[in-house]
């Protein structure tokens, strides 16, 4: 797969997933994408917890509401630092979510479906901690968002997204 | 190429271009990417201006400081607007890192190099809001990033990166 049809086809899947463990290897891939991502003055502030262990996963769920990817083999935490990159600016934020986004293309080509979760798990619900704890995070990392990996069970929708002339522009501005 | 070969091929390449302009085609494509990314409650934040004018990229190499991307054929500029998703959460910064790592993959796919310059952008040099006023940005929407895109004429080198046991576990967090 390209990366151009992985981009296209890669989606936010709610639905459910098979009763089917993922390798390692292709774990392994996914997080290897992950990391591969540009970082600010390549701070390299992500890092990555995979949790494919059915107890664990259990414990997990147990913390997670709304519940969310109940049935993934397996979830991705994300975690990051708050390390500033030059002056006054940390760029953890866009870090994480490059790495994120690989991570979601990565795992179209392989094969699976997953989603980017990161509502209720940094606001004031603070199950991002609930996880961190559980999995032993300590507290100069921040678990910000959880990406579920499986073989989808369900049908795959993509969202509707507005015409490109409404968000993008030759040589200039045109509101729309 | 494969979407994994892309994340691997992918570098921040700050070396010179070549004097050979991109087709509207390939910008094209490599923006669609872009607005393929997904979005926080898929509110679509990001918006991009691509400037592959002459003129208009001389006007704005006038106000980028330090000189970065001084001879790319074009220019994609990243705009980003401050939209609630949900509760008080906006995941405008998250929106368009996604954005631009999309983008990123699909310049490598289609031939091309670039880099992500945010720094000075968004800092107190207040670079982007010279450029946005150039391009005739309004106000509600803060340009924040620009890639250059283009064909290298000089070397690339990837990113010295942390070993991947430094930076991912299964199952627990494990302090290096």
């Amino acid at each position: 797969m390209t990366a151009l049809d992985a981009i296209k086809n890669r989606t936010s899947y709610r639905g459910k997933y098979e009763n089917i463990s993922v390798p390692r290897s292709d774990l392994t891939k996914i997080m290897e994408a992950g990391l591969s991502a540009p970082s600010g003055c390549n701070k390299q502030t992500t890092s990555l917890i995979v949790v494919d262990d059915a107890e664990l996963l259990a414990r997990l769920r147990e913390v997670i509401s709304p519940q969310v990817a109940e049935t993934a083999p397996a979830i991705i935490c994300v975690l990051t630092r708050k390390i500033i990159a030059y002056r006054d600016k940390c760029f953890n934020v866009q870090d994480y979510s490059a790495a994120i986004q690989n991570m979601l293309l990565a795992a179209v080509e392989l094969g699976y479906q997953s989603c980017w979760y990161e509502g209720h798990v940094t606001d004031s619900d603070a199950i991002g901690r609930k996880m961190a704890n559980i999995l032993n995070v300590p507290e100069d990392y921040e678990l910000v968002c959880f990406l579920p990996i499986g073989i989808a069970s369900q049908s795959i929708k993509h969202a509707d997204k507005k015409p490109f002339s409404e968000r993008a522009w030759f040589n200039g501005f045109w509101r729309v």
